[in-house]
């Protein structure tokens, strides 16, 4: 599904660019690297892992984080909102918080493994929110994955409804 | 050497950032994946993979872009010295310019397979060239090894000085 994404936005001549924290620059790598040779369909990313980078590069409020944690569906969808303003020549903007490993902000609720990505394109941002297992490097995997089928999804029903 | 160049940068408390390009969030998602659990090790990173990015993110003069190509030492030691001002808090900022796949400035000087690397540490920025072979994710998995090895040899050297 990964490179059957990259050539749908390859297709449609649209740029993605990424704002991860959990996934750590994972999932822009892939889009790089499983894109076909010459395709030009990735800005870039910005990782901002560490939460003072979310404020200090990124420009969330602190009291967003501080209200809903780091990895919070209100904090994904505030990162998606300003990706859009680091990158404005994204066609769509990639945003994503989880829980990878423990150590992070997990309860009962949100135990690790769970994952809240926003995506935004044509002007609406789109909210999903998974649960993976396995090890680290397989959850980014599937991950990745996710990610590819939705931005198919959305790429394909806004072509049917126009 | 990457797990033991994590752990070294846990032990003495070093913070570090990574600004990409061919290697596009790869780098960065490797020193999250590997790191001990509760490590606090990763600032984040910034991915400028499409060269406007390194211009209205990381503000590289474009000129410079132009003189001497997007994958170039001059460049690349740039990226690492204005990531250091967008990532303030980073002991260490390492960036990365390359040809991972055709497509890009090669020349037969500078084949698909060349990596520029610097990394900034304690006020002085570090120059590395490697050529490297295999498909892309091998590619970058070697690259990721020389570059903790680097950062261990840095980290090592400027102990035994002071």
């Amino acid at each position: 599904m990964l490179q059957q994404c990259c050539q749908l936005l390859e297709d449609r001549l649209l740029k993605v660019a990424f704002i991860e924290s959990a996934s750590s620059g994972y999932l822009t790598s892939q889009f790089s690297i499983h894109k076909n040779s010459g395709a030009d369909i990735l800005l870039g990313g910005l990782v901002s892992y560490d939460p003072s980078i979310k404020i200090s590069v990124l420009k969330v409020d602190p009291k967003l984080i501080e209200t809903y944690t780091a990895e919070s569906p209100q904090v994904t969808e505030e990162m998606c909102r300003l990706g859009q303003t680091l990158f404005q020549q994204a066609d769509i903007v990639v945003s994503c918080t989880g829980l990878l490993k423990p150590g992070g902000s997990e309860t009962t609720e949100k135990p690790v493994g769970t994952f809240f990505i926003c995506i935004s394109y044509l002007g609406r941002i789109y909210h999903y929110h998974y649960f993976l297992s396995g090890h680290a490097e397989q959850k980014l995997k599937t991950l990745t994955q996710k990610v590819a089928d939705s931005i198919i999804a959305l790429i394909s029903s806004n072509q049917h409804k126009s």
